[in-house]
């Protein structure tokens, strides 16, 4: 999609990514083990709870996060990804973290093609409210795990106690994302954030600019750099959550997962939605359908058309557009050496922001 | 209570105690002050949230965490407590992020002598589901403020590492020891861990050990050593969850801020409980009260005095003394040089074990 974007920057991430997931994929489970052998020698109950963290944490995702921590890391000098394999576990059990808090608030059943981990508990534990506080201890102590294995990293101390600082403020960061949209689809009380703001909170801070900014503090940048590497990041990681919002509704679901209509149903703010507002039609649709989770396909279809006819969806698609154009004069103004690592950057914004899945 | 206890060692904790008060007091403000205008800078609901969390945290607590903390800093040679003011502030915010999930999961209402943080944003959004959400995420903030102002402790960056390390390892122990609690009390599957291994877990890591091992390692101390003051620290954690057991039958109502019965009503699985095993008559009082938010103040008093009868009491009475000394010796093998501090450790021993409050 975007013209900057060439095949050979596509394919350096696309090898990185690949290298990434497989050993991540490697790590984990030996990362885990101990841990979960420890919470057995507990009792089989409290093994069960590290045992639904483990099986979360092993049942995939695309491993995006650790492969933007390690062409980061690559790309500002720190060398062989080897180093890193750690701070790569911790991100993605950092994410198992989040995802177990938030997919209990939103009461969802189903995660990376299997039961979430309160649904599990609360089958393990025969009892709702017994399962769903396992379900908040299961998340924290996915935080623990994580935290350990950050702090675990074999890079010098101080590069790793600055890695570390960078961590505790994408937590803060992706919490107050979280609070905000809550806010925005539930509240009328004080004005609602918007739907930029929340996603960079909530999904840039820990997707992209959080793993990048590790990464270059992991390999001994300063602060300074890693925060001009947030003009890369932060423009990426809301065209990331935008092409979310537009795969949401426009996305082949046999291919995201995720039915048609769920967002509309669920009452998500997406931007396509934040896009209709304006338009008195499309308002009193929106009041009409929105949110209601047993809204009629047909009324579904009204407004997966209206974002058509609104010009909604060609929007978002341009805002798309604009970011990663952003985000690539970002990444220039960065002057990194030549080379797969900087490749891989230039890919990752095309992997991000044109993804159909 | 303790013969070995002398009032000199007393005087020590209990002068370091309210010096590390006095410094938590200050400090705490001054390190949230920024994290709540950041959270208002997003938006009024998510300021909401960041307050409660800071409501809580300076609502007081007896900053006994952080005070064990300054003495093993100091007893390992690490000089001038202002030091180690940030970890202080992180073990106390560790604190308020354990409590926030632990109150929402036994559904408390007061905590520190105000609401518990999801009976105030249940107010403040209108909804017990909205709420208990943001009450998580409350949780979720808090802890996210105590890993910066660890993360941030103005120390050589390989011992901050290496506290860290502690940090993340007494998160995994309370959680377990949490989930070990919640399976003592309601589930009967596979054998339930003994009181003492709860207690160990759940309570002697975040407040006793832990804290020991971070001002050991911050002071420069190997890995070693702050293990092996984990024979002074894990006893004296028992001991400490014990004499809670104890006060919470036994103690002065007015004093502990909790109603004659609470344990009792609640079902808590205390050490006073377990020890009544194997006596049939009380074991059938057991059955009938224990768990029975309905129970009348009769039944109530029928098995305290049990309590009493059976010997109970006086066993777990026997088992703190057992404790405390076994710390004491703990401490001793340790061979710390003469000293205030050294005396603060042994005078923390006392006024852990044998507090009224």
């Amino acid at each position: 999609m975007s013209p900057g974007s060439s095949s050979r920057e596509r394919e350096a991430f696309r090898t990185l990514l690949e290298a990434v997931r497989r050993r991540v994929d490697d790590r984990l489970p030996t990362w885990l083990a101990p841990k979960v052998e420890a919470a057995n020698a507990v009792s089989a109950e409290v093994g069960a709870v590290a045992e639904a963290v483990t099986a979360l944490a092993l049942r995939g995702g695309k491993r995006m996060r650790p492969a933007l921590l390690a062409a980061a890391y690559d790309a500002f000098g720190g060398g062989d990804v080897a180093a890193v394999e750690l701070p790569m576990v911790a991100i993605e059990l950092l994410q198992v973290y989040l995802l177990v808090h938030d997919d209990w608030m939103d009461d969802d059943d189903v995660r990376r093609g299997g039961p979430t981990v309160h649904v599990a508990l609360r089958a393990r534990f025969g009892s709702k409210s017994l399962g769903d506080a396992a379900a908040i201890l299961a998340g924290d102590l996915a935080s623990g795990f994580a935290q350990d294995a950050l702090f675990a990293t074999p890079l010098p101390a101080d590069r790793v106690l600055r890695a570390a600082r960078a961590y505790a403020t994408l937590q803060e960061e992706v919490v107050c994302g979280q609070l905000a949209e809550m806010q925005a689809a539930t509240l009328v009380r004080s004005p609602a954030p918007t739907v930029e703001t929340i996603h960079a909170l909530k999904t840039a801070s820990y997707t992209v600019t959080g793993p990048l900014a590790m990464g270059a503090l992991l390999a001994g940048a300063d602060d300074t750099a890693a925060a001009r590497l947030g003009r890369f990041g932060r423009p990426l990681g809301v065209a990331f959550q935008l092409r979310d919002d537009l795969l949401g509704t426009f996305g082949d679901p046999s291919a995201t997962g995720k039915p048609v209509g769920n967002d509309i149903r669920q009452g998500k703010r997406t931007a396509l939605v934040a896009e209709m507002r304006g338009d008195s039609k499309a308002e009193a649709l929106l009041a009409k359908v929105l949110g209601r989770t047993d809204a009629t396909d047909a009324d579904v279809a009204e407004v997966v058309c209206a974002m058509e006819t609104t010009g909604a969806r060609a929007r978002v698609e341009a805002r798309v557009n604009e970011l990663v154009e952003e985000a690539r004069r970002g990444l220039q103004a960065l002057a990194l050496p030549d080379g797969p690592a900087r490749d891989a950057l230039y890919g990752a914004a095309w992997a991000l922001a044109a993804r159909s899945t």
